[in-house]
């Protein structure tokens, strides 16, 4: 590998505007799906006996837990100033938060079903959904073992960098899909149109995507600039 | 910019075996949209007094007029056995050809609302679609005006390369994410759950993402191959 292209995923320029968006959207993010979920739908309750609350964890712990800590773990390397080894230890510390908050959702949409009597995995919302969690746990198991934990070499680490980083950005792009497609789901299911909470839904949607493209270009225009 | 930075924008490396893994994606979405619309639905028709045969049109042309179009008008410098100035022509000229049968898709989609007197522009898909398309315009006109047309600088064109390319990649995104969400609404609509229609449904929205991951994939790896 060229040398310089090496020197890129050691070093990255200081959190730039386009970090700032993204935080801005990932907020914006957080605060309509909780604006739907307590105030359009009954809250949410892992434990309760009423299941459309168990269900609404599943979205909340979806977009809070998984999708907005892999974008800020994304963006560690822009945001924590610190050395390279403090950002590699939070980047791989937040995404293992996102897995273990992402697990705590996953079961609450299967809880949810099984309470319901609803079959599982039939929607193509749930295939993505499912297929990137396993990818995402596969990624996070080879981003420790190659990138921190000893014993990979610095040029099997340089050669296994740029699969990492755009394998990553495309896993990211996954879950935002997989996001979507459940809140087109959800919205479709429940009949809504031109109500407020479709549009809610909507601008709740607008904001994840955004969210996504905003750490994307945080992430690679900051190697470019 | 870092003078390597920019003789990657220029050189790429020729077609790789994402590339053909792009196009085996691209393919086999394209046969499972067939499937589906041929096969389970009532074939397409612009013209049809069936309104089910006009709507038809809409996703055959976003997925193979448009989507696939625009991954391989990216792939074109990894594809396209030419010098520069050639590459950059048929990239342009295969999203021209993208532009123009999305439009006819878009049309699509609106005669059908129109003649079943359904109302536009409430879903999160339409809302994404419809942003998606026109920032895609845009970033057409930006490419041939800065990197075609005479008059843009050197140094201008390096600095702008980076956001073309990276923003471009968000739009395909993009485009994938309105896709799956068209296709997630419209099997929630019909109710679909076990039946085959609804495993073909499935696996032609996996098809799409994996042809535009294969697509991110071929031209970021390319760069750093």
């Amino acid at each position: 590998m060229d040398p310089n292209v090496a020197h890129r995923y050691r070093y990255r320029r200081p959190a730039s505007g386009m970090t700032f968006i993204a935080h801005l959207f990932g907020i914006l993010a957080i605060m309509l799906s909780l604006v739907w979920l307590l105030h359009y739908r009954e809250g949410f309750d892992i434990d309760s006996d009423n299941t459309n609350r168990i269900f609404n964890v599943h979205p909340f712990l979806m977009i809070f837990g998984f999708i907005f800590m892999i974008g800020e773990a994304m963006m560690a390397y822009n945001t924590v100033g610190a050395d390279r080894k403090v950002q590699k230890i939070v980047h791989m510390l937040v995404h293992f938060v996102a897995l273990i908050l992402g697990i705590v959702g996953l079961h609450a949409a299967f809880k949810w079903h099984e309470k319901r009597g609803l079959t599982n995995l039939y929607s193509l919302h749930s295939w993505i959904g499912i297929g990137t969690f396993s990818l995402f746990c596969l990624q996070w198991l080879f981003g420790l073992s190659m990138f921190l934990l000893p014993g990979a070499s610095i040029e099997t680490r340089e050669r296994a960098a740029p699969w990492h980083v755009n394998g990553g950005r495309a896993l990211m792009y996954m879950a935002i899909v997989a996001a979507l497609t459940g809140l087109m789901e959800k919205a479709t299911f429940m009949g809504l149109r031109h109500q407020s909470e479709a549009n809610v839904i909507n601008f709740l949607g607008l904001s994840i995507l955004l969210f996504g493209i905003a750490v994307d270009l945080s992430v690679s225009l900051g190697r470019f600039a």
